[in-house]
């Protein structure tokens, strides 16, 4: 039996939702793997917990989420303003799970400062959070391969697919000479619902109370996920060390409603398509935009909880991934894919 | 810089346009991996050729295969008469690669013995031929967790699909609860061809000139190549020891061309569906059957040079897989996925 104690950072969305998998699976990891995850400390905005002993109780770490409160508050060893970056440089653990919410505008702090110290400090690192690995994709690896620890980040891209998995181990030895896909829920949805004829201000009010949008949007709608998550899918698979700055993004705002219309009257489905080409001399271009998909399109009847990745190949042919995902839940499970890699695979 | 000296048993299809692949791909793996692969031995069903020093000249072995001759005229060193399984008993090599036809009837033999031989040898072993696994999945890899040696079979099941490598690895910790799968390539080229108002003897016969076909065709027809790769993916996905005598079976032979018609007709499309459905007890119920398949089933526009799988989970959402392969190269480049998962993913 083996215990890893971990490190939780971001209680939104994914992190509180991970909470819940962990508690479903727990006896299954135990049975099965012989694994037994053990959530040592945890942070939010507003403040931390650590607990390196017993653990925290993942019931209680959830209930406190659930009714909009603090993991501060957890009772005995929570702290208000005790900021995730100094939790993960002070506690004792092995493995850091950095959940919260992407955001490149400010150098993606604090994760970024986590996952450096964590991988500093010895410790594996699962992150969902696309923020450190758009900006420092490379620097990351080299830190984690000088430390001997591992780094995994499926979550990065297109929810609970594997496509970051299935584009790096299935497709060794091959050249991708073109890469697609549609990694993000909310334009798919904004433009279905231009196309059956509601106005933009309709169509991003749908999505905001469907919880498909949210904020102000811009970072879903003008493309920049899907830049980020073509990024990420650039240097993992193609080995290409591509930046936010080299993808040619148009994002959907302002699309014209009845060319959507019109498009779906032809059968054709618009999605925003990430797209990594491969030209004569090696190099890829990269591009993200909304593109009409005929059915006939590996990726062209994705419905509205659907991702898909597409990888077109020397010698492995035209391989396509989809996801259906009717729920957060896997998107908060690819954490556990991860963990899993690491410590019953081995890294 | 790691050699490993191989052995190929089967020079047909597969063995011969992976030696293709290899000689192409022999730059880049010494350049990526630090990979050198060398074939020190080969056999086919005529005899066998064993070079331990320098290895067998692959565009050599390339050319006495296409010229329809064998093995066992390679120059100087090779032998008529020599069966693969004393190859494998007597070559010094660090993997053995079974690529001979399945053949169940007579105990998947000499595959059996070779891969057998070759991991009480201590060698690791690739094959993508369907017979020792469904014959003997559990003791075969009984044996190789006791060599401490690798047994992998990507190419057993829809052949460049890593289907197998999806479902063992990126669904770790999920519940499948229902597991999908088009497979085999042949049956859904022969009722595209009753669709389309061919008798059932002109379809066939296409699918013979078009070389989709081989043999008496029964293998294919029947259903028995879809269910032994379903016997193969619930063992090894489902972690379930299913026997081909479990899978109830309906092939497509005498299928009312009619109804493919209709069908057609109704936008619907037949495939020989491969299924294991979860009970209530956990329990799965495995079949193979003719289906007509709407444009909304994640298989259900699967074109004739494609298969997939859809796995549906309880964690992961619906992953589906599929993949376009307008060759056989492919189901052949499967070895060389499974090797390099080996020697750079490590055991």
């Amino acid at each position: 039996m083996q215990t890893v104690r971990f490190l939780l950072i971001g209680l939104g969305n994914l992190g509180r939702r991970f909470c819940e998998v962990l508690r479903e699976k727990n006896d299954l990891l135990l049975h099965r793997y012989g694994l037994d995850l053990r959530l040592v400390g945890a942070a939010d905005s507003r403040g931390a917990a650590y607990e390196p002993a017993l653990g925290l109780n993942l019931r209680e770490v959830v209930r406190l989420k659930e009714s909009g409160g603090t993991i501060a508050d957890y009772p005995g060893v929570g702290e208000r303003g005790w900021a995730a970056p100094e939790l993960v440089a002070e506690a004792e653990a092995d493995l850091l799970l950095e959940a919260s919410p992407v955001n490149l505008e400010q150098g993606a702090e604090p994760a970024m400062t986590c996952v450096r110290t964590a991988l500093q400090r010895g410790m594996d690192v699962v992150t969902p959070n696309k923020g450190p690995l758009v900006l420092a994709y490379q620097a990351l690896h080299e830190l984690a391969a000088e430390q001997g620890v591992a780094l995994r980040f499926d979550g990065t891209v297109a929810g609970g697919l594997p496509a970051l998995n299935i584009g790096q181990r299935d497709l060794r030895g091959a050249v991708v000479h073109r890469l697609e896909a549609v990694p993000n829920l909310c334009t798919g949805y904004v433009m279905d619902m231009l196309a059956e004829g509601l106005s933009w201000q309709e169509a991003t009010e749908r999505a905001r109370t469907e919880g498909v949008l949210e904020g102000n949007g811009s970072w879903d709608l003008e493309g920049w996920d899907a830049a980020a998550k073509l990024v990420i899918l650039t240097n993992a698979v193609l080995g290409y060390p591509a930046r936010l700055e080299d993808v040619d993004r148009t994002g959907i705002t302002g699309l014209d409603g009845g060319e959507l219309q019109v498009a779906r009257e032809r059968g054709e489905r618009y999605r925003l398509l990430a797209r990594a080409e491969q030209d004569e001399d090696g190099a890829y271009a990269l591009s993200v935009a909304p593109v009409p998909l005929a059915p006939e399109h590996p990726l062209g009847r994705l419905g509205r909880k659907q991702m898909g990745v597409v990888y077109a190949t020397d010698i492995y042919g035209t391989i396509t991934a989809i996801i259906d995902e009717p729920s957060p839940v896997p998107s908060a499970a690819t954490m556990l894919r991860d963990v899993l890699d690491i410590y019953v695979e081995g890294r």
